[in-house]
């Protein structure tokens, strides 16, 4: 995409220091509402990995989710911290858990993945009352071979860990293009899981991503993250999602043989999928550290220093983790409304 | 490179969470000693862009460097509030630079990048008393055209502002590997800035990075960062400087079908230059946002869960600034000797 079907008003001049996030409140409420239409109250565990912003967990609430998923023990802590802690789940392995003792002492409800013996161990070693086992569906990284799940399942309850079910994320699968491809991938993976299901027994089947929201029938819920926010990435598989994000940023300098160069770089984005797209047109030439060059599009007036721009980044996740702040723009983009920390940054 | 040929000794386990920036104590002292020999006191104006802390500045200043590149007006802050502003150079355009007024009253020496009229505006608006000719010779990014250097120059001195000299870095030169190659790059761009020199004159002609250090002889003082703590970009072309700096991670997961998943995923790392290398051997499959996959190498015992492994990473400035802290490890990385808050991020 090329940033000129952006289905929202460019932004004019916000008193804020660039880079910086912002957040459309429209796209955003738009965003929440849709997936709660689609995927109402438990039938979606939103990740809070996307954005890590405890504010931004509590619109999702809001919306009528009250269980979540975390990537990393500080994302546990902190939305413990911040009364979101009503069921957490840690869909990572840890070999160390014992940070989250604290967590279930004060009454928060959390469960852990576990793919292993040792994971077990550690889960049982930190007095973790719940755990899921996490399979492998496809995608080579955490989780058990299908085969071991059940042993696995023994091995837990005999260590006095309650099984709430299974856990498999088909992350080889949400990111393809065509829609049939994509559901036919993800229809493999849940057919493991599912059979997972089976030996492992418990009332959850956790699964799925913002690319497989409406594709995923097996799973009980839903891990969706993305959606809320939205990258380059996910609104090119076609997603009734908006793009809520983007980057704020100043130009600083404009050479007359043809390029602008704008303060956003590779330490305001995550890179790993390629380079943002600028709102309102214009091809990304590079990134570095400080800075994006662009060939700008067809702006009337052309682009002068001090200008603000906007850029879309291509993906979600390891861009917010740069910023220290979420900040939401009204409808006409005129000002910001609120400011949100991004207070779950770091491990 | 493969990382089996990584000059140190693997580290055993530490007691740090997990993924964590670690600094080798024997390497940084060798990397600052050997860059201080090379290019002492004012010849090198070290960049703080790439490690974003002062107390690491610090240890520059403590080797003989007095003068400072900084990249973002947070760096510029930072380092006077710490009493290392002596002489800050803002190597950067910026289109407000009001902020840094309180440093130049706090009696910090500022000296800004401009490379148009608009930048010199803003520089002579925040009372910012010197300026740099920012001219472009050849990476198309921030600088002047060469013709137009001596214009800026007289309308800065017109607006009141004193001109040290010219800047003009060759950032497309300073990663080539071939080090003749290399050389000619360097060359023809410092042509481009010797003659911008003789037009504008001053005392500065501040240029270069690692990949350039000891190749640039037309600048008065190069501006160097990544020397210090290194990446596995830099150490492919042959510079004389050690890996100091890695990321420690635990590994989560071990697949009997042949793959191991640690915890330092696209959040610990930045991810332009490619994927990280496994210290000590092994084959890196993928990153995804919380987690590098990857074959083992020829580890005896093979990797376990809990093991802790380190991964070099391919590009140093956006690694380091989704780190909170850099844990100084001692020569033999059994200890933490020292922990140092990365202080300089965001803008």
């Amino acid at each position: 995409m090329d940033g000129t079907d952006v289905d929202r008003v460019r932004v004019t001049m916000l008193n804020l220091q660039t880079p910086a996030l912002l957040v459309d409140e429209a796209a955003f409420a738009f965003n929440l509402a849709t997936m709660a239409d689609r995927l109402p109250g438990s039938r979606l565990r939103p990740h809070v990995k996307a954005h890590k912003c405890s504010e931004l967990a509590r619109r999702q609430r809001e919306v009528g989710h009250h269980a979540f998923t975390c990537a990393t023990i500080r994302e546990m802590e902190v939305m413990a911290a911040c009364g979101l802690g009503d069921d957490l789940l840690l869909a990572n392995e840890v070999a160390d858990a014992t940070r989250l003792s604290t967590l279930v002492e004060a009454g928060a409800r959390v469960t852990v993945a576990v793919d292993s013996v040792a994971t077990i161990e550690a889960a049982g070693r930190a007095g973790i009352p719940e755990v899921v086992i996490d399979v492998n569906v496809g995608l080579p990284r955490c989780g058990c071979d299908v085969e071991d799940a059940g042993a696995l399942a023994d091995a837990a309850r005999k260590r006095g860990l309650a099984v709430r079910g299974v856990m498999g994320y088909e992350g080889h699968a949400v990111g393809i293009t065509g829609r049939a491809e994509r559901q036919r991938a993800v229809d493999d993976s849940m057919a493991v899981l599912a059979r997972a299901h089976q030996i492992v027994g418990g009332d959850l089947v956790t699964a799925g991503g913002t690319g497989s929201f409406d594709l995923n029938t097996v799973a009980t819920e839903i891990q969706a993250g993305s959606y809320a926010l939205m990258d380059t990435a996910y609104a090119a598989i076609g997603l009734p999602f908006r793009h809520a994000l983007s980057v704020l940023a100043t130009v600083i300098s404009v050479n007359p043989a043809g390029w602008v160069v704008a303060d956003c770089g590779l330490k305001a984005l995550g890179m790993d999928h390629g380079n943002p797209t600028v709102v309102g047109g214009g091809a990304v030439w590079f990134c570095s550290d400080e800075h994006v060059t662009y060939a700008p599009g067809d702006d009337d007036p052309p682009p002068a220093v001090g200008d603000q721009i906007e850029l879309l980044p291509a993906h979600v996740d390891p861009t917010v983790a740069y910023h220290e702040a979420l900040h939401v723009v009204d409808a006409e983009r005129s000002t910001v409304v609120e400011t949100w920390p991004v207070d779950m940054r770091g491990w």
